[in-house]
């Protein structure tokens, strides 16, 4: 293989381990070791900030910033070598350079500057040591999920943001003039009374500055009821716009629970899609028994979590299978009895597709009809001859 | 009777008294004492910290303690004697080791250790007399479904957790970079300013620490406003799935009804299930008259609180039914007029299965029908005996 | 008529009054009073208690109180009265016992003795002068759905009370064995530290008493979390049973619109509210032509809010409709064209049944078919001959 | 044409620029430079409020006021003439008065008049300098939908409006009674008590007066929790309602999109709202291949946010399509090829329609179906013309 082959194998491996989702352990070691890295970077910093430990260990602290930092520079420079690989690209270079303006970039950039050594520098930038918390975004799922959720109802956002802001100025100036004259040093400006007013309508009310005038006291009261009625509608958004982008991505993970399935290599996303919606979920006890050896089969069964023992009463030593493995899938094709007895060992997540569910969607589905019947004949036959 | 079977016999009447779920009225009283003991033990340790009380009542207090202490020592030993019947036990030696150092079984262990003498030993440890308040939560449904709602949504939440420190952290470091010259003594280092942080998150505003700042008031709107955004996420996953664990309890709990009723006896647990989907919720006022004698019948109906009074309209006394009693149940199975007049007796609440819902249901499931009919027969021919 | 009929007569007019949902003007003219004379009082007291006032006007102020109250007692009187008329009674001495003890019994007992008197009597009840302000409730449909729903969901509520008194127990008496050092005023003993429990759990903060130790703010921190977690579920529930409470209501106004319609007269109830459920609902805007004269008929109207006008374009005068009027039923019986142009005046909510959802009810309920059609054809008759 | 048809016709263009929703590039303009205006204005006189900018720049500021006051003027007279063409008009002048007096019409009226002269005056009103803000209203989408909410619940809202205040005066008398002696300079009279009522109902909780007797932190304490179940009912109410108008609007969206198509032109109204209810929602990524020249088609789509590409591969040049525009809606009426390859630009928002639901739909219309196939057949033949 030529040198520049080999460095695209090991560009594409790098690219593996760094930014694909759903990879192997190794992947997953990486990741864990770059968390660990912002852990221990941002712990570090916030550990300084307090002054006695600051004085005691500064240098100490200092060093551990510093390691770390080399450590996410090494990082930054992986990550734009490895930019290349973006799916969709138009040329190394160019996604590249999309990559370092962009705001992961951009915060990559950022922690792989040591500015741990600015004070020594006479510089006061040490505030920028806390930016490598930014980077545990990219490893949330919970922030990528309130992105999607921001973003696909931005226009609404933006819009109740607006109200928001005008209901803030509006209540602020009321207040602010009733009040100036009585407590001029506290309600002395409408920007001054804007504190107020962002700290009442969001409901904190730290009590630094209050009204004290009737009047002022009446609109600091209506101020404080619109702020509860108001707020709740971008945050009524948010919150259901980040729980359907939750279910969302579980119907994916359902979907490539199904596509596993030799049974179904065949189906194309769309069907396999039409296949993961007649799945029904159950829970199952630990000790409770899902099937019994020459039952009749009725059901095929995906594990999400949970291990159950496969037990095939004879001197076969007894299996165990895990989150992602599924189990009965004969029983969608052919009326056979089990030949297993199957027991959860814990506590267990499953999805069932019924034998009748499966039939009804075959049946929708007449020209996969057959092509399936013939896979799962073979796939009968290797079972039956094994 | 060997003396082990008996020991055997008598542990298995404590396991349903203490252990078990849906018992008689032994188990009730049993449940009430413990609530009982719980109650005057955790009331008598937040009295004694009145200093005036503790010191004019000390001694009188610290016997109380002492006496539910002892009580509670008693129910610990119980309880490590009966989880030899704990279902799907592996051995009882194993079993009682499980219990041991399970959480509620540490719980039980320091509550039944009597603190209250710490004091009097010179040991500074009387705060361990609130522990039995922990015994209480076994007893509350709420922290059952609590705890499952946690449970089913722990990725989602562990990822949201994930992110709000990551804000907390960010936020907290913004606002002291800005005030820390402003006001050393109050935003001193990053956890200092993390005690702000989370009191402004959370929207509790105490006041006791505000930033003062121009640029630092800035960042404490933006932080008191996405507080209310982010801690909407993780407060209405919650609720959602506590909501979801009460109606699945809800749902087992009319399960039980319907499977009460003689002539579903012969269902298993899907069919019953699929009965009680048909059911239909109704409420009735006092005095409502649900059934006239002599009507055409056309439904039966299930109690699920309230009383009805039966009144056949004849020589025979005055019946009455409560919660969990069902009566109609004939009009399922034969065309017949209503044999008595049954009126509320209090606000009720209702499930009822009509006559066509029930015949569509056996329409689906032809072999069970025939087999339904003639249990059907047979138990109206014992009433028209009777 | 007998004297006592005529009292019966009377009684039952001043039930019709005081007492009944849904009266005419009557019943809505004292409906109104009541409420000014409650307004009037309340204000009274609310008034009096401001020093300045009180000393100037308090003589004013207390005749007021005693003319309100004076109508308080003979609004009692007359409830004593009429409660024999309650639906249900079960005897005129039984039914009025039952009033005299119930709460709003009980609340218009106290609001009909003068305690305005009180002060120069040298007694200091007049808080008691406050009370009349319950008598509001009676009013307000708002309380009767909060009711209703916190009854229908009082077991899950009753367990998650628990569940949150258990938490203020303990995280109270976590900082107060982390705070009784550091600030022995503030947090004395558990039942003062409670106080700073409820003000944080709840996420009100007034910031009279904040924990200063790190410990105390760590618990501190996460009481805040727990109590917006824990909170958010009562919280949810009682919304969630609100507004199902409301949209009960509001099927039973639709119902009664549907009653109303002469060709459904001959329906029972369940029949009125299955007809009821295939109504759809439609916004109209001012000016908007809602039936064009000569078009083809295909639906009927019924006018929830708002105002139309009917010009049947002819000699006769223009009409007009108002909410709880209907329109157009001819359609659902007849292929006519229409016979009037109707246009809406002011903006108008309208509920439509359209032929089409009309036949496929006719269709499965076949014994009401011909009997509605036959009714029909008689209105149809009239209508002709007129 | 005449004067006066020019001066209606230029009339007409205005009001196109003004008050029409959904016009062109122009209004867009116009309405960018009317909230860029209100903007400008309402920031003058923010800054005009911070004492020192006020003495140094109060000249320049008060200029700025003046000219956007003229605009707003000049803005103002705009809209009184173009009133006369409101829809619906009963005769100019009656429209122009309504205007006048309507509540936009007195905002625009306030934010016409020079009050940043009053100073110079001698007159005391410069807060009506922040009217202005009212005027951005008119442009904020939120505001209207809330708006909408509001009224369409406003009955519910009421009661539960009575059923807090009943609750406010309620509590803050209680807690003034219990506190009257203790602090006399806070709790001084029941209206100073329901500062602290409404600041603690709401969660604010400033804590500049708290209770400080047993029995008033009882009572506070109640209040806490009541407050968080009472309030979370109108907020969810609001909240719900809010939501449940955006949708409206979103579903007019998708309605003008769908009516746009020509081959949906000869549908009316509610024939295209069916169409517009079988579509469904679809994400596409950046560099996602949509369709593929040479595929079966199956389906045509909507673009709602984003770009696409259309490649005819040949040697025709590439074309792009964005927001509002659609493709592929042959394939509703031709068994045909793609004759292009679309990939997205940029992610995209697109609606599908497929074949088979458009099919379904025309089965359930077959008056319909021979008008669309000869409309589609005649467009066909153009397409294949060209």
């Amino acid at each position: 293989m030529s040198e520049a082959g080999t460095r695209a194998t090991l560009r594409a491996r790098a690219y593996d381990l760094l930014a694909r989702d759903d990879s192997g352990p190794g992947a997953r070691a990486v990741r864990a070791a770059l968390v660990l890295l912002i852990v221990v970077s941002v712990t570090a910093a916030v550990v300084k900030s307090v002054p006695q430990i600051g004085r005691a260990h500064g240098n100490l602290l200092d060093l551990v910033l510093l390691l770390t930092t080399f450590g996410f520079a090494i990082e930054y420079g992986l990550r734009i070598w490895i930019a290349a690989d973006n799916p969709g690209a138009a040329g190394a270079a160019r996604e590249r350079l999309r990559y370092l303006f962009s705001l992961p970039g951009l915060v990559d950039l950022i922690a792989a500057i040591p500015f741990a050594l600015a004070p020594h520098l006479g510089l006061n930038i040490d505030w920028l040591d806390i930016v490598p918390i930014f980077k545990l975004l990219r490893h949330t799922a919970a922030f990528q999920f309130m992105v999607e959720a921001v973003y696909s109802e931005r226009r609404v956002l933006g819009s109740a943001a607006v109200l928001m802001l005008a209901l803030l100025v509006f209540q602020s100036s009321a207040v602010y003039y009733f009040e100036r004259e009585a407590q001029p040093d506290k309600f002395g400006s409408i920007p001054e009374a804007m504190w107020w007013g962002i700290v009442t309508l969001t409901t904190v009310g730290y009590g630094d500055i209050t009204p004290v005038t009737p009047w002022g006291k009446i609109a600091g009261g209506l101020t404080a009821v619109m702020g509860l009625c108001m707020f709740a509608i971008p945050v009524g958004i948010i919150a259901s716009a980040f729980i359907e982008a939750v279910r969302r991505r579980e119907f994916v993970d359902t979907w490539n629970l199904v596509a596993k399935v030799p049974l179904f290599r065949m189906l194309d996303a769309a069907r396999i899609a039409a296949v993961a919606g007649v799945l029904r979920a159950r829970r199952a006890e630990r000790g409770e028994r899902l099937i019994r050896k020459g039952d009749q089969a009725d059901a095929m069964y995906f594990i999400v979590s949970g291990e159950v023992e496969v037990d095939q009463e004879s001197a076969a030593p007894k299996g165990r299978l895990g989150a992602g493995d599924f189990f009965g899938e004969i029983a969608l094709i052919a009326e056979r009895e089990r030949t297993a007895t199957i027991t959860a060992l814990t506590a267990c997540r499953l999805l069932v597709l019924h034998k009748d569910d499966f039939e009804r969607f075959m049946d929708a589905h007449p020209d996969l009809k057959q092509a399936v019947r013939d896979a799962a004949q073979r796939r009968l036959k290797e079972i039956n001859a094994a």
